[in-house]
């Protein structure tokens, strides 16, 4: 149902297009939102991405509500750096008794996954400190990556929305580091195993390690799934175990960015850890980020996961951190999240979405791929976080050209198509390379999900048309 | 009141002292808070500092129960790259329009004060790249300063907090500059006037942007009044005008800090900014941040102030920002912190904390400073932010030992004697200078204002007591 509506169409927010107002969202409720759109009301829009994956629960939840009621009125405000509360403590024993046994042994709580990222780094740079060894500096992290919009997380990351901040980040030749993206739809040879490129990957980390001096470095940090960045991109078999044991073999400490992929989205045993899925709990991560769906999208919150040997390494030293975030460890939003995530796994919705993402990504992959010769070179993903990459050339997987905007016009016509899907141009590196990723509530049954397949085959056909009548294809 | 209770003292947080439990808030009231600590409850602690001057409004306030309740179900999910929402747009319609006429005209909410502070430098940068001049790189700020806990935000601080990061921070040398701190109390010479100690402030400043070629300079940062790095020196006459000045001459951004004094602490005409006290609407600043009352504690957001300079180079460039954070413009935080804000306008409580905190502080500062001969040398500040600085002798302002923990044990004391204030050791920048900041919520009654007065009298009394029988005074 469509309407119109009166709106100012200048915007005083200083994001997107500046000074131009995007379209509002204006109510939402299960996994449909309300938008106006150069006035016009659009209603029950499917949301197949909940905006930037962050939602588990659907939207307008009355029992959210209520927890929100219930949860203010239990907060005082604390700052963190002299005065805790009982709410911060109970979500990391939640987030750390609902991770394997001993990976995790303390949890640290802020206000969104740039600032996760950060106090991450800033973690592991005192660590490195706490234990004498003040030369271990650098960070290498991966190529086509993103961990965030603040200038420390913008420094491990490399993309096109961090680009243009080169010059203002912290050194790029002698502390952030960069290692290959690991990209096997691209890059993987025809005459490599899965394990081979791996292992391929593997020998290029070991080498920037040794060639850097493995005194001097500090961490190795990847997206377990890449979100925005690349799209999905399940990782090889081996290559983050491989990661792990090249991190052992160098005293240097394994971060895994979860903020996108991790608490509940992509887990196989109904738990929170996307990692569960391709490493064993001896190879876990020494420090985790997360965030996203940890608040569902109706309170803003996200954390650091801390295992027990940089724990250790604090304890045994200063014992302390100087200093706080104000809204570390923020009372209501830890309570809130606390009861949503209470909520999710009562639901079994963290298993609800495994499967029901599963059904969707693989139903995708054999219609748009395996069946048929479409403009989707690729499907992949596990669980709840899917991407499509859309290609020229089948054969060569050549990537559309930039000026055919092929991420932005896909957006559109699912738009037009009552549909919210996130995409992203350019993650080839070169400006050209263009994803488009679902990310559902964890609340879609298995009619809500062929609902999805159906709209997003329409659309690949739609602009498939479009791309021939511009001579695209 | 007090009453033993149950806790366990593992924490298992990852801040403060790790792996320790600090004393825990479990409730508040009004001025007042409930405090656990090591197994006592602490019933009416009178809250002088707010936890980090964030509260502006009472704690345990039904009102903002029933707003944050309304909020919740007004909200709705926004990725800001995408989709936009009505209250993230009224709150910045509220925020520029209770700033003077045309000084700002954009406004982008995100959750913290290094987020904000983050952003502001991501802004400035894309500023200059829009307008054409990529070698204008150069951030110049103070020494002695904090502007968060983030790497980028830790980049242009200088002090305890940001030290031990600083082998990881953005370039010290040739990108984040630093000029000298500005403090009166400390470094004004006897035979200078106030005005001529800005002018040589401002010569030194002058002296860097030329030093540094002013052609790569981009933008001088300063907090209005600074907060817990320094306690709160209101800026000598001239100063902060000549800074904007020497931006004007040399085409610099000026950007004004406000994460801690802004939103109200500190306004003399009833509205928001701390600035007004010292600078005209032609001097304001290009660029600011906010935070902390701004939600007042119950809902974690932050913001930055965008005026026409930046915002016309955006609009006649490439008109947009390529990103976005995932809780940018959130849209309960910032619904909530209209409603706030509104009640605080309705109740004129900006007016009422900066005459009750005036009265506050001058009084401090004529019972400890001009009328008795005690270990408290300066008392500063304005509205509802003021510091007292601690001193060994007064006649050269020798401050005390690191080792007599005069910061932390008045913060005890007057924890003992039922008030919360905060204090940070340190400032001076060789680990030594002792303050305590207070900042009171803004519904401070005058009886209020003589109960803290009295409590902070007796409380430096029995410091003193201390340090006389630990033989430092």
């Amino acid at each position: 149902m469509t309407m119109e509506v009166q709106e100012k169409t200048e915007s005083l927010l200083f994001e997107a297009v500046i000074a131009k107002k995007t379209p509002q969202i204006v109510g939402g409720k299960g996994i449909y939102v309300d938008i106006i759109s150069e006035g016009v009301k659009h209603e029950k829009i499917l949301d197949a991405c909940t905006g930037a994956a962050v939602g588990a629960l659907g939207w307008g939840d009355e029992e959210v509500y209520d927890m929100v009621n219930k949860s203010i009125r239990e907060h005082t405000y604390s700052f963190p750096f002299f005065v805790g509360n009982p709410h911060a403590e109970r979500l990391a024993d939640f987030y750390i008794s609902n991770s394997p046994p001993g990976v995790f042994s303390s949890a640290m709580w802020c206000g969104s996954g740039s600032e996760s990222n950060e106090n991450a780094l800033r973690i592991i740079r005192q660590y490195q400190l706490e234990r004498g060894k003040p030369e271990k500096l650098k960070i290498i992290s991966r190529m086509q990556s993103y961990h965030g919009f603040t200038l420390g997380a913008m420094s491990i990351s490399a993309g096109n929305r961090s680009e243009i901040f080169k010059d203002i980040m912290i050194d790029q030749e002698n502390i952030c580091l960069k290692m290959p993206v690991c990209y096997p739809y691209r890059y993987q040879r025809n005459d490599e195993t899965e394990e081979q490129y791996s292992q391929r990957l593997l020998n290029s980390l070991e080498k920037i390690i040794v060639d850097n001096n493995p005194a001097t470095v500090s961490a190795v940090v990847v997206e377990t799934l890449p979100g925005s960045s690349l799209g999905t991109v399940t990782p090889p078999k081996g290559y983050l175990s491989g990661i792990r044991a090249l991190c052992n073999k160098y005293d240097v400490i394994f971060m895994l960015d979860e903020v996108m992929c991790g608490t509940g989205r992509c887990n196989p045993n109904g738990k929170l850890n996307c990692w569960e899925n391709f490493l064993t709990a001896e190879e876990a991560p020494d420090i985790q980020t997360v965030g996203k769906t940890l608040g569902s999208g109706y309170v803003t919150i996200a954390g650091v996961l801390v295992g027990p040997k940089i724990k250790n390494a604090y304890t045994n030293g200063s014992g302390m951190i100087f200093g706080s975030h104000t809204y570390a460890s923020h009372g209501f939003n830890c309570s809130t999240a606390l009861k949503i995530q209470k909520k999710i796994q009562r639901e079994n919705l963290t298993s609800n979405i495994f499967q029901m993402g599963n059904l969707m990504g693989k139903t995708l992959r054999k219609t748009l791929v395996e069946e048929d010769n479409t403009i989707v070179g690729d499907v992949r993903g596990i669980g709840g976080f899917w991407s499509l990459e859309f290609i020229q050339d089948r054969l060569t997987k050549k990537p559309f050209p930039p000026e055919a905007n092929v991420a932005k016009n896909f957006q559109k016509i699912c738009f037009e198509n009552k549909m919210n899907i996130m995409s992203m141009p350019g993650i080839i590196g070169d400006g050209t390379g263009d994803i488009a990723l679902l990310s559902p509530s964890f609340i879609i049954t298995e009619s809500d999900v062929h609902e999805i397949i159906s709209r997003i085959c329409k659309c690949v056909k739609l602009i498939t048309e479009k791309l021939q009548k511009e001579g695209y294809v």
